[in-house]
């Protein structure tokens, strides 16, 4: 069996243009950009918890990157270093492998470096730590949003949570929509130019890891103001996707895994938000951050009437939550 | 059962005045000091391979932390921020209490901010990416020893490794030892103080956490160097600890866990070196750098013969070492 330090040489060194140092001493050294502000973050991704057991290596190296690329994306930090600590119950070289395929190809995608990293033995665990960079005083918050503000989000959440229920076999899905749900969950795309670009235009931006209402409810409590969702303007890709109505509601207003942004704009910004559509994701402008009770929420129906939610979001804990608890 | 936001919040969030934006937002911001590189290192700890299940939470708080600031100690780097991802069986509050306690006061004792991090279910798992800095060009590699340099060790390496052959009933040791072996297994203290003052004296540094023999490999294929060590010159505590002299040999030469720095350093730094440890830890001088094959080492006793060493170093992989194959 090839030992640890094998593993990693074979797998996980790579040069690492932007860095000064990468893999393979005690620590990894980069040389900041001048006036811009480093933007660090961390996610850790655990089997039964956030992926199924036999999940796809590939897939799943792609995808420890990406959601930690999607929290620089909500700030609107250019991804720039990455270190992966890596727990496995054995030294599976074509598992590592795979991971690792999946792993660069989300790396290159974005531009960039493996600095760093450990490999273990254990249940299964990655944890990844990104680093990016931002003009100094440039970065979104979830503390900007102010009343009057737009509310935003990209691309059509829900479909990842639809693509978990139909491995689950708690979802039929209509046949079209089959392939595309299971991407989402599988292979989600950060907004990283969409982040960029909002640099000057949101007031304040998250990524949807843990439900769009849950997500736009942290906005709601750090920027201290309250929200009205229109649920007509919602993306109808998850009711599209799915004919059991509840459940894509539910999969719309509290999926995880999305990754798509959140993000509030004052109403002056719509036709330069608008026009961001020509390179990137759709953009629907879906309520309006008002100044109530700051964090409260409701969501209007085509009546204008508050429509009852049940499920706000995800949270790891819960015992009713959770891949783990869904098999 | 208070949620995950709940325990974050309640044992997580703290000012953290070195970063320019800490917990609770996508990512945290730093704003790096100007001429400085950035040094980032991460260290996962699994439950059964790095710590035995049981394990103490203060403890663990501390030395989930502590072995990521030893890794910037050996890169001459002062540690300035640290992100935390955790994972847990459940929401133990008691548990995540006393483990904030420990990492608090090891952050607190080095003078870092803890500015972010995720926490999520799943088997046991203490995950810690730190970040520091170092004067531009001034960070300290394992690649820089030179043959004819001297070979250093600080403190008393083996204890670590005693500690745990005690409490897994493995080690009988010398009363006056016990407590000592078991601090430094569990309260590891990293020698920042000391790699900060080895910047200028330095030629190569890594900090022992594999064993003394399988780190001091690593200076020796980086650098493509050789070595010899001479036994008697090593610190001899590991052998007054534990009256069975091959397991204190084996514990001195190949045990993991004790984070004190190796290091080499031109003859000519001698007396400023030595002039180190009025103010910290013991500094031995072990042996020296040579030019035979790179990589090779010999270990010589008092008789100057040379010494046949059966184990190396700490492997996670192979099935024959960790605290999860002793169980």
């Amino acid at each position: 069996m090839p030992s640890e330090f094998d593993l990693i040489g074979r797998y996980f060194t790579r040069p690492a243009p932007g860095a000064v140092l990468g893999v393979g001493d005690d620590a990894a050294i980069l040389r900041p950009t001048p006036d811009t502000e480093l933007v660090v973050s961390t996610d850790m991704l655990v089997e039964g918890t956030h992926f199924l057991p036999g999940a796809d290596p590939e897939d799943l190296g792609w995808k420890t990157l990406a959601v930690n690329v999607s929290d620089l994306a909500a700030m609107g930090a250019r991804p720039r270093w990455a270190l992966l600590a890596l727990a496995l119950p054995a030294a599976e070289e074509a598992w590592i492998a795979a991971f690792a395929r999946g792993l660069f190809a989300c790396a290159d995608r974005f531009g960039i470096d493996l600095i760093g990293g450990d490999t273990t033995r254990g249940p299964r665990n990655l944890c990844v730590t990104i680093g990016g960079e931002v003009p100094a005083g440039k970065a979104l918050r979830r503390s900007g949003a102010r009343p009057g503000d737009d509310i935003w989000v990209s691309g059509r959440p829900g479909l990842a949570a639809l693509g978990l229920a139909l491995l689950q076999g708690r979802a039929r899905l209509a046949t079209d929509w089959q392939a595309g749900c299971l991407a989402a969950l599988q292979r989600p795309q950060p907004r990283v130019d969409l982040g960029l670009a909002l640099r000057d235009l949101a007031s304040a931006a998250i990524d949807v890891s843990d439900g769009l209402l849950a997500d736009l409810g942290h906005i709601l409590e750090q920027s201290a103001v309250s929200a009205v969702l229109e649920f007509e303007r919602l993306p109808d890709a998850a009711l599209a996707a799915c004919p059991d109505r509840a459940l894509a509601q539910n999969c719309l207003l509290a999926g995880g895994d999305d990754y798509e942004l959140l993000f509030t704009a004052p109403p002056a910004r719509r036709a330069a938000i608008a026009s961001l559509v020509a390179h990137g994701p759709a953009l629907s402008r879906i309520g309006a951050i008002g100044a109530a009770r700051p964090g409260s929420l409701r969501v209007l129906d085509t009546a204008g009437r508050e429509m009852t939610i049940e499920c706000k979001g995800y949270d790891h804990f819960p015992s009713t939550r959770g891949i783990a608890d869904a098999q």
